[in-house]
């Protein structure tokens, strides 16, 4: 039997924390980390190492946006087979919070950046990888990339020490023709690096895409519990712990977080599969104009909404 | 360019009466039948064509149950681009109510039956065929036959006057890879028959499944607004509008039905992605026992669901 390689990197804190600002109790980071190891997930994102000197209402924002190692060794105090990562953003993170990896609970650092800021992530990557960290670099927004910049930052990646290199669906615009096109291109330029997939729901595709990508080698598998993540959410953890063929996760403690985490928490906060998402995704435009419309009275208005953004003449507002 | 030759065939009222009994205003159905037919959609299935003689329970459902011809004509005075469509369950329905088509609002008759009535069903599809209608089959649950039985079924339906053969993946369970088989199957048994498919959305998996099989050549592709179907519901109109190539569907009109229709009667009625159904997906089965849990004080209880299905000896209560 072929065994599958494929990992899941579970983000329910870190792009769930998008959501409600990332309000999570500790109770509920426990309680979902022994979920996530007893149903033999890979990785749990349990959110940003940006530094709060460097973001503006930093002291609104829950403690999991701000990682710090002191703290995260009490949340955690026993790591089981779940490794830990961290997201940093470009110019948000201050390289002295960063501690050398034997003194930290990180297993994995993840840098985030649009392609134009390809050579500052690699500079950052070196410096985790130097620390010791297993290192992945996410590329934002692909479907808005011209081939030329995309090449470019291909040399760029080739010659440096990241591990794992995202295909990330910011928009949630692909579907699996895409999917096929991009992990064909990212295998034929770099057949030296591992492949991830971070993909959104706006078309309800995150899923269908993330196990076309599996299936073409992809190794490393965003996910979050119930889909939790900004605007339409992600590929549901529980769709790919039951579904992926030839792995050894099992979905009963998945259910378990869904059962007593989840589903209160969706009845307060909301993600997913909503027309205002839908019309962004189709659009392959980021969502935050949906985001301020479902923050209006006008949420439902999709119609209105619609036509804000495919009427040139009333699209003043729509800025990138 | 290549052309397009899907056809969406919006089952929102028939297969949404499963949710609600049928329960929608004459007003409704007049209205969504008017954005279908802006948005180019090619049929409306405006309900059952069985007789309430045959069934139980007939007097407390929705008239879209057991259609009547004068009744629909008042309906729908004028018949637009939109064609109309009603479906027929084995033993359930009275030759006799079926009009010749010339004297019918209707234009396509769909006979849904499981594998072992395939031969009762292609007799009812002549009767059709000769009274002047578009024809189809819909096997159900494919999921759950075997090779024997559907190679069996082929040389009957190769051999009879129907027009579409269905794949229908009633439990919700099929992906990417089984979409990929039946389709080839299908062709290679059926090379004198165009296809259609009727997905359901347990797995996140509809819009996916129904845009793969239409790119390979599946001509009908069911879908509802909003997804609208019994339990996890089925692909979504919109998506499918807004999304297939080639086509000259328009996604505006269909956001003005969900905003109008759709959005208010999801706050009364339940259906999508819903974890019981997703567990009953995964298990491929029916979602009848996800249904009752549904209706039920537990309805969240997703963990002692999930046990009651996989352990054998508390799942007395699992018949299909």
């Amino acid at each position: 039997m072929k065994t599958n390689h494929s990992k899941i990197v579970d983000c329910t804190i870190r792009d769930g924390g998008l959501v409600n600002n990332w309000d999570f109790s500790i109770e509920f980071v426990q309680t979902l980390y022994a979920g996530l190891n007893e149903a033999g997930v890979d990785y749990m994102e349990i959110g940003y190492k940006n530094s709060p000197k460097l973001l503006k209402g930093a002291d609104q924002a829950g403690p999991w946006r701000f990682l710090d190692d002191e703290f995260l060794r009490k949340v955690i105090p026993q790591k089981g087979h779940t490794k830990l990562s961290a997201l940093v953003d470009i110019g948000r993170v201050d390289e002295n919070d960063i501690l050398p990896r034997s003194e930290s609970m990180l297993d994995l650092i993840r840098v985030a950046c649009y392609i134009k800021d390809v050579d500052k992530a690699l500079e950052l990557v070196q410096t985790f990888h130097d620390r010791g960290y297993e290192t992945t670099l996410n590329i934002m927004a692909l479907s808005n990339v011209m081939e030329n910049e995309l090449l470019e930052a291909f040399e760029m990646i080739k010659e440096s020490v990241v591990d794992v290199v995202y295909i990330v669906d910011s928009y949630g615009s692909l579907d699996h023709n895409d999917i096929h096109y991009l992990v064909d291109k990212f295998k034929t330029h770099l057949p030296n690096k591992r492949l991830g997939i971070h993909a959104h729901n706006n078309l309800q595709l995150a899923f269908s895409n993330t196990l076309i990508a599996s299936e073409k080698g992809v190794e490393l598998l965003d996910a979050s519990v119930y889909g939790m993540g900004r605007a339409a959410g992600n590929c549901p953890t529980e769709l790919l712990v039951t579904h992926l063929k030839n792995t050894k996760y099992t979905l009963r403690p998945v259910l378990g977080v869904i059962e007593q985490l989840m589903i209160p928490l969706r009845e307060k906060e909301e993600w997913g599969y909503i027309i205002p998402y839908m019309i962004t995704g189709s659009l392959d435009e980021h969502p935050r104009s949906a985001m301020a419309l479902r923050a209006s009275d006008n949420k439902d208005k999709a119609v209105d909404f619609y036509d804000t953004l495919t009427t040139p003449e009333v699209s003043f507002d729509k800025k990138r």
